[in-house]
């Protein structure tokens, strides 16, 4: 049976490369991919370092897309040959949720990730439903591919924030995220501004024409009010994780929070009368939905500025220093500066 | 000059009669109004006790309604002998707020409220802007039509929360607002429960034919969830001022909690990333806005079941032990059981 | 091979019954379902008279509720011996519009519905897709568990009407449509009337309460006005197809019409001046869409007035007279006054 | 008593320069106004041209901005010096329309519109109530002031579009307000073109960089069919007042179709049951309505590219002149191909 290279979270702190069976298709449904480009995701650093659910012995990788070399017998839309961008939250259409059009609350959706609960695309190859994959037009290259479901998970916040053309806009954290969010902000937003404590980060930002603050050196709620002639964010978005009590502050009264960055060692306390008082709507989110498509139609015109996005492609070969790179020092499993914004690795 | 009685509040816990000149319209824009009747607000309650801001020598009595006896040289919509429910809540019309349609955020909001900061309804007489007034058809009677603002308050939150004929609700605390938020939900929600802890409002909850628990006797996370077959509430209404981390408790992935009690003195502890992973959105909302008219659409044709809401209708002359049976002991400012829901004035 | 009775529409006015072979589950993704009651719906007469698509010879009936009694080898979710009501509309899930959301879009939704164009339920058996079936709950019976699927196409239009206790309501025609509309009305907004020509069913209409206007009778635009004080409808829904002239008479400025019945021989003529001056909404809605769910959560808490939806429940062997009651004469295809509003057969 | 030039319409096609005593402070609310720039809007060439209605005798202009030279008794807000933008639809904030929010059908709105149904800015001077003046920061000087109020009806439409940036967009009709709908889409939409007959305005659609396609050349179905890539437009914006017809061929189903261009000459055929079918949402729009301040905001960050909006700043006494460049002939008023897209005047 056939090998393939793949690198595999084996416990917390515990990322190794194994050589695994190329997986066939089993399943009537499934199709196998040949893994072409992978993105490491800030979660795949929390799952290394410890601070994200996932399943021992899983190949990781959820940002990938490939080519597809095999099809099962049932599948229907898709061909050998197609290249596809990968869904890796698999919705299981029958609980409450997803038959009232709330996938993205499917009561198995935490057990079935790809690259988390299942493998993933560290590798070479990838089995994956037929159901995840979206056919990518010519004009989005592989490496671009990687981003399709990680621009979803964006444009479903898009979505509920209904940003206006004179919403001032503040998104605090400057990471992957962060980033593609601000995008939006620059084009549909009358001002937007971000925040970032990484120093390699707050160099991306700059590179991108965007305002830039950093929390360790100047009082955020008096600059966003500042910027905005005593305003305040009509639109905050909390890309963090650990800066909700922050996005409070700086949120103009009748402006909305989006609580999009995940962290769930942090704690907030709030004043419910202050949210009342100020009307704030906080709008919970999790995941994309329903927006690959609209992901694809974004990337293909090119309508964010991706430029400073992508800070290498890497073989797979050394995808473990790339979480060096991204922040986390392997031995320690503690944070250090950060040299990238997105790796992307070649299997 | 003429005198009347008013009910003033000179400073915490000190709420007494006194003589006052009947006022005289000066302002061009003014009416003045002769007071038929004034609901005591659970506000009035918690500025006597010190938990709600006030100017102290203010005649108190936000919920009026009066018969318009003299009117200023520019009022040109209404006429002596008119029958009015007030909105105490004076929105000035040139702060960016009010010019981009969200009044209920006036900067001037907090200090021009009759009843509050200025001159009220607890009186024979009361000094109204002709743009607060709002003609009473004959169908709301003067005890209904003290309830205009009131109900006021809940539509906005109806506007909010756009109820479906599907959701689950869930009203946490019965008082007046938890009453009238809570006929709503028996119309339009699917399934509807309330909580309560004081035994007069449970008997009244259940003399509405409503589901009500204790949250001192019975697990509400627990209750709402056997109630709705294990889904948890679609929406939840905190109006209580003090059950925010019980109202993200109840309610379902994707839901809605509107926090709309207020209470300054309660911190809540929330985990943000619970925020996100359940894609709660948190409405919060402000006084009423835009929903006189409809108030008094819907109290016209008496949609609402409001036998159980008044308890009494009282001279102002009783209007100080009616502070005692609304739950205030005014000797002691402390909380003791309730013998009312609302209670009326008549001067 | 065993044989069951079947009611197939042949062409335009031939419906004829049929012996045929009962179906056996070859796809692994079927089920088979027992046909426990069917019920005749206003586009059955539409194909019968030849005024709605179908594909010859299919066996009819879209409104169905039956008994798994065969499964396909992929079926997970469902076991034989559960009782369901059926989706009919198959949405393919890959084309764009299924997977940005608008399943009711589907590029595949109008060749594959089943009772339409593939064989539906005036029969003892059918096969069904297992994600077209919903479990029902006890409290369902198998007359009312007909009626999830239509009840789930107007959940989808209230899902888009948003409509709020304040509202005026106008129901535009009083079939089963109309009459699942007016008890959402009846229940939700302030005020509500209906118009019919039919006698039948403006009798109908009386029972359950409401106020019924008839077009041939009196002016309904005057009639709305008189009935809101001069403010005409804030939600018109036409439900018959022709009275989107009508409608847009109704409506007041800033109202919502929702175009719902349908009738592709109707063309109407619109000043698009008037929309605009009038800030008219005109809300499309085709279908159910992820709204079959609600519909099941409405009827088990028996939430609207059912008492006068069913005139009667006859065998299938009665089917082709149902029809002469439904207002078709099958010897001529003209209308005549109709004697019911919904007939269900059991097989 | 001191006199002014201004250009009153007399009758149609009766537009002459007349001397008026200029006007004084009456009204404690109203300001004076000293006149710096008013441009001229197509609702004044139809004016004119007898498609529109006014009052004759009237000063015309209503796009206007000016300085504050004195002031009512009772203006609080504004002071003498001022530089404001008008909005010159006046709500009379007591109708229900104004109190529930929708003060762009307020009932008196047709019968005091500055500049139409009473003096507006074709003049060195104009009396303006106080609350129809918006101070203008320094970035906007006073040219660009002029259409702070036009870009208030389009941001009132952007407001209900909720355009998304996966949204394919088409605007029929590149006049000033094509030209600003044209640049929101250009910064949100995925992809955005224009339609248009006249050669001087496609000429600047062309300098604008956008796709734009001249009806009469092309069939606009088909091409806006293969620039989405067979999807069709998610939002069509008419901004002629003929193409309505034109713009339900261009919608994608499920889309939105704003209908703005106002012409009551023009009916249109419409087929309820397509719109039905496919889902078309048809979103009625009246004026701005809360949206100056947000124009404010919008030109003073420079948000939209108005590099070839202006096509020149005359003197007033020119002001005759500039009715041929915009389309009328004014002997015969007939329509004559443009050479401008908008013309501002100074007193």
């Amino acid at each position: 049976m056939a090998k393939m290279k793949a690198l595999v979270i084996k416990d917390v702190g515990k990322l190794v490369f194994e050589d695994r069976p190329i997986p066939q298709v089993k399943n009537p449904d499934d199709v196998l991919l040949k893994i072409k480009t992978v993105g490491i995701c800030g979660s795949d650093v929390k799952i290394v370092e410890g601070k994200h659910h996932f399943k021992p012995d899983t190949i990781l990788g959820h940002e990938f897309c490939g080519e597809v070399v095999e099809i099962g017998s049932h599948v229907d839309h898709l061909k050998v040959g197609d290249r596809v961008a990968v869904d890796n939250n698999i919705r299981c259409g029958f609980c409450d949720f997803c038959r009232m059009g709330l996938t993205s609350q499917c009561v198995e959706i935490k057990t079935s990730a790809l690259g988390v609960m299942r493998d993933g695309g560290y590798a070479e190859y990838c089995l994956v439903p037929e159901k995840q994959c979206f056919v990518l037009p010519d004009m989005i290259d592989d490496v671009l591919g990687t981003q399709v479901e990680t621009l979803a998970t964006v444009v479903n916040g898009m979505n509920q924030l209904m940003m206006l053309p004179y919403d001032y806009a503040l998104v605090i954290g400057f990471g992957p995220i962060g980033y593609l969010f601000a995008q939006f902000c620059k084009n549909i937003a009358v001002k937007c501004a971000v925040t970032e404590i990484d120093p390699y980060r707050i160099e991306v930002a700059k590179k991108c024409g965007l305002t830039v603050w950093n929390p360790n050196e100047v009082d955020i709620p008096t600059m966003i009010s500042e910027y905005t002639y005593g305003r305040k964010a009509d639109i905050v978005i909390e890309a963090t994780g650990n800066g909700f009590e922050q996005a409070l502050k700086c949120v103009t009264p009748g402006g909305k929070v989006l609580p999009f960055g995940m962290d769930s060692s942090i704690t907030a306390n709030v004043v419910p009368n202050e949210i009342t008082r100020w009307a704030t709507k906080i709008i919970g989110l999790y995941l994309g939905q329903n927006t690959m498509v609209p992901s694809i139609r974004i990337f293909r015109e090119n309508r964010i500025d991706m430029d400073n996005f992508f800070t290498k492609v890497i073989s797979l070969d050394d995808g473990i220093n790339a979480f060096e790179d991204l922040g986390l020092d392997l031995k320690t499993l503690q944070r250090i500066p950060k040299k990238a914004m997105k790796i992307v690795m070649k299997p």
